[in-house]
């Protein structure tokens, strides 16, 4: 049983929107799924002591700390799981590989592809499970188009329009944050953008040329509490790239946080000879999809609705159309890292994977500052 | 911190389709939510002790029983959670209540109203909280609906649409099961005619009459694995309703679980004089709005995404969009039946709801036999 | 050539929105169809000279009077097309056909089902074609429809649930019209819940039962041009039905004009064994079609686009996807009485099939007055 | 009245798939609007005398040719109007203002931008009206759209994503056309790809510009009616621009006519710092519409139903939610050129605009033979 099980003593780094994501996942990974191991709560570091004391007591985290290296190093955390802000990955996940530990990062995995690159080595040196947290391709629905695609069901894939577009920054009221900060990266392209070119290469595989235009529309933000206090903004807010694909199919991916009225719209299109694939992660427990038949007068997009015909989704729930929800998401996330730990098939996005996005990102913005086509 | 929070020991009884998202609810919800108290997984019953065990191995309850009766008698065990069958639902509440337990169980409450009301009976005279698994109610965005009505954003209400349709029977050769037994009550006005039957109370209040046609299709269904031995229906595949409102609004409710396509066809339309809402299970982190303006030259349904705005979405994720699942509806039912039993406004939907709720159905179906108006 | 083709004279009473409609599409047909014989537009009636002078000047209508008797006496005048207010469709068409002239005759076809079957029998006693504007069903994707399910496409039929809703009426202040008048028949259940009759009636055959619900919500409206002079209102607003068809399916069927924010929501769904079709007249160029198959996992609702493979789609327009719009509607519908009039099939929705719907809806109003089902 | 208005010798050449749609346009234009003038149809050229004989007998034009010069000679032909293929029309255009007649020709206007400027300056040197056949910008719920950005209603535009996708070259079976020619300019950019980058102009103004991706994919086809005769081809399939505004706002464009399941997927969305529009052809009587508010709880895109608040749809319809058809758009871009020739404003697309889309096309070419941005 579950309450019998070998744990493995997770050490959570971050609280905010993420870190209880995570926590949530953690807790609830190991009845949803029948695991070999299931993950413990075992230390929680923030930024200050009060807030860790604060998020490890109302997520069940036996311990809280304020500082991270201490969690690295504390001998009852197997996994380190990293939630802070971009800036802080890479530090503390070379920390996590130099002592040997399974990381799972949030993404965007680095700043820059060189940092990133650096990150997949010490992974890779170390000989570790790692993961980077892209959770929307771990939608039941996204396997299915990857599955669909690889089996030929599209026939040769001819095209692909990928976005990832929200508001959350299109009032120019809205303060500066972290996810400004230039240490921490790139803008819209990173923050969103990695999710959708992380799609992009789980559907179809290595991206390998980009002509990239990137933009910052509003080039400045209020200090937080500071409204008339404004401090210049360096990073992007919209990218738009022409990409190419390995296989030779051609496309193009956005990704905007200024897209007024758009809460959610990770979108793509997959186009092939023999039919056609449309997503939304609006309405991301449906896919449409168009087969191509010779007789036209009864065919058309047709949905499909998420069931258990959908691996995992019937861990959820047993009967179709009822819906997972986006901390399912991570939960499915969660379940692949473990199951990688435990001798399964490493998670498709690991540190290489979170490095080939980076580099990809790395790739429009040089693109974008040359007005020129940058092969990968 | 969660972790020194009071506890309440849960007798689970069933671990079907239901018993699964209500052990998963029960795990998770101390930490989507800061409560006052949270749930001890202590007891799981199912008919065999070997069907048991494994469950509470897998949900990580501590103890396991084929006697639910000797759960509903168990001292740590402080609240009975029941998801058996529909016509156990009544001798398991009944003893619970009896022991003086708060009872949760699923819907719907009983085979008749006349049991039902027994049932809601006992429980106003054991004076403890009771609630009926109606979690599709729990939505934040029937929240806002509900609220939207009351406070008179759409004016005084003209109509009401209600359906529950799903595909589940469509198939002839689906064999026979629990829904089919006649000792459990109506077929299917009551397996998900009741959850829109509920749904339009909810959002509209009494329901004061209703005409009805009711009617069996597949009057054979085979047995299970044994596809020659056919056996004969007696409960209704689709229900068809004229109903009308204590409020003075009229409208049609419906149920089929012969609708083939449909899987989760719980939709409802509201019409009032200054405005409408239009929503639809299969797309439940939406409601379509439209508001009667002077200007119609800018104006249209609009499709409202659920977010943080819509309490308590905010608890699953602090971005809107991102959608929450079906099970964390009945997260949030088991919330608002601990936050009930920690002093707490009671449940909505609690076993007085469910007699209500009962009586609709039994009402249509004396109506649909009699072909005339019964007045509630 | 169109030029030379034998032409017949159309005697066209009133021209109002609908009066419009055929006017432009007795002016197009003839080019959208190659048809036998062409329309003449020879003289046009209104209720006053300067309105028929008017129109007829804008349409092109060779003459003008403000007689209908002498219309339809006029040896010019070939076919009495009817676009009138409602209690006028009886005495011009009787005369017409007692003049031995084809009529075609907007929908309604008469107050009453008593009046409507005079109309049809006076038809079949003169032998002329006659036809009812149910303009709806003569869309391409109707008779799609219509014949995946005569062809048994869909298997068995299940289930009907139509709808015609608008909200032309939901501002109390909106004026009172003809179409309140009772002495022109029922409310909104004439004006549109015709066309969800009709379109049932066409796409099922006839209905052999129904128990409906008819309300007149508000009830007393200004006069024109008086907003402080207010007259009562005797007719519905609002009918809801619950239906049984001679093929033994059941449904429902609705009309209402105070439906805020719909404009246009003539609806269906058809649910079969095997199949069903949803239809939406706001998007009348789709259909939507499940068709069930055993393996669900790239199954779903798929919207088919109208197109050249949908007769008579081609007519219009030789590429898919371009879209006909509702006065194309009337030039079919207008194809279809010329047609006939050259010895093709008789119409559909002839005089015969106009008492037909008429006597669906008296049952109705008598069902709702006496709250008993109607046996038709 | 219409009879007896001032008449223009019509002298169209072609009549095929456009052909029909402007035969059917000319014929109904003077019923639709109230016009100063109105069409005759004199004169139909086409490639044979068999094919012109029966076109202008089967649209009614009064003669037939099969020699489109002795069309523009002819004293009775007053506008010509050309819908032969791309390659046709600078000849056809040239010789017709060289005689001094206003020209209506279809799209693209021609092969390259630089016969185009030919075009537009002998159109400006003769003074007199022409017209490009864009007719989906004729759509009212285009004009609602440019008259909210130009008003300022979405506030400053930020981005720009504009589609023309459909399928009718996915097949590779699909024979050889003279859409195929390069004597007749690009393949998808400039048979679709015109309509969306004069959409993108009609509503965002000129493009200043451009970094293109520009492919062929199936590079031999068969011949009609010689399946196992190829002839390779010479112009693109599929085309990707990154595009930037001369007012300052940056976007993308895409064309292809290999996009499985799209019969016409012209879209584009308009997104501003006050809101957002999003448009799709496949529903051109619908504009969908975010408009930013402080609380969010009830907001999101609204669907606005095309209605005689959006002129000139009152024209074709007095009620909302009804719909005109593609073959209305032409109506509607007739009605313009009539307009302009009796006096009003000139059409939107001139043979100058067709020249500025046909710069962005060639611009495009350029850029991506040279995988380099090109101003304009
Ligand atoms: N996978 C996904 O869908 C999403 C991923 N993310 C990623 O998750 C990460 C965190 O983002 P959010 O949770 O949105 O940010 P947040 O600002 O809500 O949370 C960041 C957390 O890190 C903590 N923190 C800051 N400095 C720290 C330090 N020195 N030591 C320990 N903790 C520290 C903060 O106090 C806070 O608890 C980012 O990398 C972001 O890109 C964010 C949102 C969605
Ligand atoms: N709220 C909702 O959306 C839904 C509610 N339900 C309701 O939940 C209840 C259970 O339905 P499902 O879980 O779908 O059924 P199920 O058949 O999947 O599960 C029923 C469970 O009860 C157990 N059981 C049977 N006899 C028992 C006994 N004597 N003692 C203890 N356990 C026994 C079975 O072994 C099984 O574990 C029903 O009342 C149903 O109407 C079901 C599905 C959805
Ligand atoms: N098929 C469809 O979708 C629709 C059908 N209709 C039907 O068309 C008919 C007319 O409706 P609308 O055009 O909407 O009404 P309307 O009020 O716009 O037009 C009625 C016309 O009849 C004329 N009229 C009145 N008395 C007359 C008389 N004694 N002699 C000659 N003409 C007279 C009026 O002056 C006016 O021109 C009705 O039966 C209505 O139900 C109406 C709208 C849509
Ligand atoms: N605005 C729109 O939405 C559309 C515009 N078009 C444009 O319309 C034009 C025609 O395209 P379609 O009608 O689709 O082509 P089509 O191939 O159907 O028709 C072309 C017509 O031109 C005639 N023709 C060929 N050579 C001729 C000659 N020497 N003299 C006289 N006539 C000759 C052909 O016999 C045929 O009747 C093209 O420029 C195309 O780009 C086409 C489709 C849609």
């Amino acid at each position: 049983g579950i309450l019998d099980k070998k744990t493995l003593g997770i050490g959570l780094v971050g609280s905010g929107f993420m870190g209880r994501t995570h926590a949530l996942g953690l807790a609830s990974v190991g009845r949803v799924f029948d695991l070999p191991v299931v993950p413990r709560l075992e230390l929680l570091a923030d930024a200050t002591m009060p807030l860790a004391e604060a998020a490890a007591a109302r997520f069940g985290f036996a311990r809280a700390t304020d500082d991270w290296q201490s969690l690295v190093a504390d001998p009852a955390v197997a996994i380190v799981d990293i939630t802070a802000p971009n800036k802080l990955h890479a530090p503390i996940a070379l920390a996590a590989l130099a002592a040997g530990k399974p990381v799972y990062c949030e993404k965007p995995l680095a700043p820059t592809a060189e940092e990133a690159l650096t990150m997949a080595l010490a992974a890779e040196r170390a000989g570790v499970v790692t993961q980077v947290g892209f959770n929307y391709i771990c939608n039941p629905m996204l396997t299915l188009a990857r599955d669909m695609i690889a089996a030929g069901e599209l026939g040769q894939i001819w095209g692909f329009r990928g976005i990832h577009a929200e508001d959350f920054m299109a009032n120019r009221q809205t303060p500066w944050t972290w996810r400004l900060d230039p240490a921490g990266g790139a803008g819209a392209i990173a923050d969103i953008g990695s999710h959708i070119i992380g799609m992009a290469r789980y559907l179809l595989g290595p991206i390998a040329a980009v002509c990239a235009d990137v933009e910052t529309v509003i080039d400045r933000r209020p200090l937080p509490g500071q409204p008339d206090e404004l401090r210049t903004v360096a990073v992007d807010d919209q990218a738009r790239l022409l990409v190419r694909f390995g296989n030779g199919c051609r496309g193009t991916v956005e990704a905007s946080w200024l897209s007024s009225g758009r809460q959610m719209q990770l979108e793509f299109e997959v186009i092939g000879e023999k039919g056609a694939l449309v997503f939304s992660q609006e309405r991301f427990n449906e896919l449409r999809y168009y087969k191509t038949e010779a007789d036209r007068s009864r065919n058309g997009f047709r949905t499909i609705l998420a069931g258990p015909e959908h691996a995992p989704y019937g861990a959820f729930c047993v009967a179709g159309g009822h819906q997972i929800g986006f901390n399912d998401l991570k939960v499915i996330e969660i379940r692949n890292f473990l199951a990688a730990l435990a001798g399964g098939p490493k998670p498709f996005a690991d540190f290489r994977e979170g490095y080939e996005v980076q580099r990809v990102i790395d790739a429009a913005l040089l693109s974008s500052k040359n007005e020129a086509w940058v092969r990968l």
